[in-house]
């Protein structure tokens, strides 16, 4: 091993079914590995938007919107999570996210985000609502005024910059992962991003 | 274990480079666990033109096509497989899949569908071309005439019933598995669709 301890990038948005997943599993196994992980919330809307996408894939395919829920349905199962879809999707993230780039200067930031994931998919609770992410600020024992960094022109300024960055890195998903400059998309690509936060660090 | 013995059936597409990946790992993977396979090659052209797509997602969304080679380098590194980018893309598939259908009315026919996966991306060759069709058939102990079901009528409607069988069973990519009316997207769900057609036949 060399000094510098395995670590890796989590970018995640809370509008993102497949985000859930591993904001719910990554810390457990991040710390049986040794890796550390950095909380990295960032926005789809303009990543698709410049794809020409308005919304969601998911709700433009409706095919692939279909299995989506199916296959998180299976997922969700499999794993012992609640799972109920939202009444809109996609859920509207922004204030959500601002708030979270606040939280994460804590340690309860992480805390934060699963409390935010576990409305927004566990209970299908819109999280666009300023007294819905009081309520995850309170499960994650942070500070309800909190929720006033959504309206925060320095957070704003750094949220957009935090997107900038995950375009600059080829993110056009989420879950993403990042060591380096090395991208691994989705849920599914977790155990092989650890691996490889590993392996650089041998 | 009731009478019907577990099977599962497998959709693949030519031109698809994670198709690749199932198509070289199915069949022991499924023996293992004494499931029985049906290869169903589709076409994905109508699929995606459905979609108002001209041709595949990864060739119109740069940073998606970019991430789906580096993943599918490390992907075919970690299993020892060969992959080599074929230099059009995406591969036009359309022969090969004619010729895979009359192929799989023999045994030979899964030997025939991998080495076609063989040719196109583990050595990068133009899967369009006659004789690299007749090379696979060659190596599948097939006889080579096989070729000329590219221009068998009988041979272009199955194609095509068998594409819009896909589409009822809601397939917007491949590779996809079907248990019944359930369906599995994607290599990284071949575990579990194996999974799911032993527990149907238990």
């Amino acid at each position: 091993m060399s000094a510098a301890a395995p670590r890796l990038e989590f970018w995640f948005e809370f509008a993102s079914t497949y985000s859930y997943l591993s904001a719910l599993r990554i810390e457990a196994m991040a710390a049986e590995r040794g890796v550390g992980v950095v909380w990295r919330p960032f926005l789809l809307g303009p990543i698709f938007a410049s794809q020409g996408w308005d919304t969601s894939p998911f709700a433009i395919y409706p095919a692939k919107g279909r299995y989506m829920w199916r296959d998180m349905e299976r997922l969700t199962a499999a794993r012992g999570l609640p799972f109920k879809g939202p009444t809109r999707f996609p859920q509207h993230s922004l204030r959500a996210a601002r708030v979270a780039l606040a939280a994460l200067d804590t340690p309860q930031g992480p805390a934060f985000c699963k409390a935010i994931y576990s409305l927004g998919f566990g209970e299908g609770v819109d999280i666009s609502e300023p007294d819905v992410i009081a309520q995850a600020l309170k499960t994650a024992d942070l500070p309800t005024k909190l929720v006033e960094a959504g309206d925060d022109p320095m957070i704003k300024e750094r949220l957009k910059a935090q997107t900038a960055r995950a375009v600059d890195l080829g993110l056009f998903g989420a879950p993403s992962f990042t060591v380096g400059a090395e991208l691994f998309w989705g849920d599914d690509r977790l155990e092989m991003a650890l691996e490889h936060a590993m392996e650089g660090a041998e």
